[in-house]
C-alpha cells in the first residue's frame, strides 16, 4: 500500500473569536497535485494507494466522484496548532510513502492584543524603579498586564499592538517520524530573485529533509500564470507554469523519482 | 428607481503581500438578502429597481439566473479603505433608498511588524536620555525605527509586535451622503447578554443613523442556526432564526417599513 499526504490551504489564527489572522493561500494547488495522483494512479491501475488529505476550512475543494473517493480521506484542520497535532499524529499512526505539504501554516499565532496608550504607560512605569533592561521591557512586551480579556471581541477605537508568538514548526516532524518519507517542501518569498528562491530551498532542504522543494515568488502566483522552479539535488529540475502543470510535475518527479 | 445597496463578507487587510488580518464572516447573510430581495420584487411585478452588491473576495457569492442577472451589479473591494472609497463614490454618485450593510470591515488595519528583541532594545534606549514621558512611549509603539520593511515578507523566527492602526468608519458615511436612505446595520458580540446587543444597538443606531439594526451574538451564528434580534425604535420587532429567515425578515421589514 503507498501511503501519500498532501496539506492543503492558508491557517487561520484566532484572535478574538471573530478577528483571524490568515494568509492569501487558496489550496488550489494542493488539490491540483491530488487530482495529478488520482489520475496517475488510475491510469496506470494502480489501486494500492491511499491519499490523507489535509485542509484548512477555506481551502479548495472540489467533489470526487465516487471510485476516486473510496483512494483519499480528508482531514480538517484550523491553525497552526492542530496542523502540528494532525501531521504528528498521521506520520506516527501511518508509513506515508510521500507528502505533499503545500499548506501554508502560520509561522506565529496570536498571544494578546493591548491599547497603546495603556501598553504605553505601563512601559512609562518601569522607569519609576532603579532603571530597566532590554530584558525587562521584551519580558513586558510578552506579556503586559494591559491586555485585553480573551474572552471578549477587541474593541479598537484606539491604535493597537498585538502580540504574536511563534509556532512549533511542523515541516521538521515529518522526517523526524519517517525518515523514509519522499517531501515536498514549498517556499513563497516576496522581491526575491531565482538566486534567492535556490538559497530558500537549499536551506528548506537542508534544515527538513526535503527531497523535492517547489520555490515561487508572490508575484508569480495565480491559476493561470502561477510559475516557480521545481528544484532537486539543488538542482532546478523543471519551470512548470500554470497550477495545474506545476501539480503535474511535482507529481511525476515524485512518483518516479 | 428604488435603489438597494448590499454589503456583504469580510474585509482583509494585508500585512506582507502574504499575511493578512480578516475576520469570519462569510457573506451568506448578504447573499441571502440578495435572494430575498429579487424574490420580493420579481413575485410583485416590481422591476424598476437595481441592487448594487459590494462584496469582499471570500464573500459567498451564487449563480444568479439571467432574469436577476440585470438587476444586480457587482463592486469588488478588499480592505477597509477600499470599502470606504466604494461606499462614498456610490452614496454621492446614486440616491440610495436601502442599504443593508452586512459587511464586516476591520476596524483596524496593519501599521508594522517589529521583532521584539529590537523593539525592547529601542525602548530600553529611551531611559539614555533624561527620562521620558507616556507620550514618548506611545509615539515609538506607533511607528518605531526597527520595523520590518513594507516590501518583505515578515521574517517571523522571534516573537513579534504588530502595531495596528484604526481604519475610517464607513457607516457614518451612508446617512451623511444621504440623510434619506433606510440604513440596516450589524452588529456582532461575543458573551454578550441580550441587554448588551440592545445598548450596543441603540449606541450603532444614535451614531450612525441607522433605521433598523439586526444584533447577534458569536456562539449563535451560522446557516441554520443563526439566531439574533431585529431592533426597529429600540423595539426588538423579530427573532428570527437561520440565515434565510433572518434575511427575509430584514427584507420584509425594511421594504415595508
Amino acid at each position: 500500500m503507498i501511503n501519500i499526504a498532501i496539506t492543503a490551504g492558508g491557517t487561520s489564527e484566532n484572535m478574538d473569536g471573530v478577528r483571524k489572522i490568515t494568509n492569501i493561500s487558496t489550496g488550489q494547488l494542493g488539490w491540483h497535485c491530488l487530482e495529478a495522483i488520482l489520475d496517475n494512479m488510475l491510469q496506470s491501475d494502480t489501486e494500492d494507494f491511499h491519499v490523507h488529505y489535509l485542509l484548512t476550512e477555506t481551502a479548495a475543494r472540489k467533489t470526487l466522484n465516487e471510485n476516486q473517493q473510496k483512494f483519499v480521506s480528508f482531514i480538517e484542520v484550523t491553525d497552526a496548532e492542530s496542523v502540528f497535532k494532525a501531521v504528528d499524529k498521521l506520520t506516527k499512526e501511518t508509513k506515508i510513502d510521500f507528502f505533499i505539504h503545500s499548506m501554508a501554516v502560520s509561522d506565529f499565532t496570536f498571544s494578546y492584543a493591548a491599547n497603546i496608550y495603556r501598553l504605553a504607560e505601563e512601559i512609562e512605569a518601569l522607569q519609576c524603579e532603579r532603571g530597566f533592561t532590554n530584558d525587562d521591557v521584551r519580558f513586558l512586551l510578552e506579556n503586559p498586564q494591559t491586555q485585553h480579556r480573551k474572552d471578549e471581541k477587541i474593541s479598537s477605537d484606539n491604535e493597537l499592538i498585538i502580540g504574536l508568538k511563534p509556532t512549533k514548526k511542523v515541516i521538521p516532524l515529518i522526517k523526524q517520524n519517517n525518515p523514509a518519507t519522499f517531501l515536498v517542501g514549498f517556499k513563497l518569498l516576496r522581491n526575491a530573485t531565482e538566486e534567492k528562491l535556490m538559497a530558500a530551498a537549499e536551506k528548506l532542504t537542508a534544515q527538513n529533509g526535503c527531497d523535492m522543494v517547489f520555490a515561487n515568488e508572490v508575484s508569480l502566483i495565480g491559476e493561470k500564470n502561477h510559475e516557480g522552479i521545481l528544484i532537486k539535488g539543488n538542482k532546478i529540475i523543471d519551470r512548470p507554469r500554470g497550477k495545474k502543470q506545476i501539480a503535474k510535475s511535482i507529481v511525476n518527479n515524485m512518483l518516479c523519482h
